[in-house]
């Protein structure tokens, strides 16, 4: 259905990385279907391709980190959506990344980042519905939010009065 | 966890109003999670607060609707929010709603408006997970769309060259 691809364009989303894996078996990508879910308990979802790696990882080791990413790491977002200069190094080489032995990868620089241990996958189609409890949060809001709206990277700005 | 909240509110969303019921038995709610699950086919999913009417009416008539909102649309979303100004006749009195006897109210106004039959529900804590099999969508796109983003509405706005 064109149409809903079509109206799909007009919901805009903020623009995560969703990062799986652990020590040098990572991978992540540019994602805008995550959403909140519960607050008690902590627990968010998020809808990725089931062909890609990320969701590989993300089922292989049970946990992902869902990185918000701000105007300033539109690089970032570029690169992990497959776009832009992606250096020799990687991907993981645009941004400043916390890699460790037993988490998933967690941009420096994100709004906030969410670490999270796997719920529940459900599989729906072409796509796997990841439901996370947040095991840790780092918080770090230093500018506005990267949107992705009608096909382009976007920033926020306040309303006119009316 | 507050730390949890506190990062929800760095999480930028579309603005939509969700709606469930049909005929004179409606009800609906301002909700930003909502995202995008499958393309092939056409489905969508909601979150919502299991104990409100719009969740209960969802499980009632098995259908709901998604009406993206615009920056012109505020009004609707705050009176949908529990926030400023509602008529004496109600919620639905605020903007221009389509009734039918058969599906859940829509916003003549909406970006983009996504008519779903419920697939299926998952309950999880305070909340329910809808996911929606998109029966009609109906796009007119004529003003930048509502955001929400630590706790304010938001508008769109073009980046600046890094």
């Amino acid at each position: 259905m064109d149409q809903f691809k079509q109206g799909m364009r007009q919901l805009a989303g903020a623009v995560t990385v969703v990062t799986a894996g652990k020590h040098d078996d990572i991978a992540g990508l540019t994602a805008t279907a995550v959403c909140s879910l519960t607050a008690d308990p902590p627990r968010l979802l998020a809808c990725l391709n089931m062909n890609g790696v990320t969701f590989e990882l993300l089922r292989r080791h049970g946990r992902f980190c869902v990185n918000v990413i701000g105007e300033d790491d539109l690089r970032v977002a570029e690169a992990f959506a497959g776009m832009g200069h992606v250096p020799p190094t990687g991907k993981f080489g645009v941004g400043e990344w916390e890699m460790a032995e037993d988490r998933a990868p967690r941009l420096r620089s994100a709004l906030v980042a969410f670490e999270c241990k796997v719920h529940s996958v459900t599989m729906l189609s072409t796509h796997g519905l990841a439901i996370g409890d947040v095991t840790a949060v780092h918080v770090a809001p230093h500018c506005g939010p990267l949107l992705y709206h009608d096909g382009q990277f976007a920033g926020l700005a306040g309303l006119l009065p009316a």
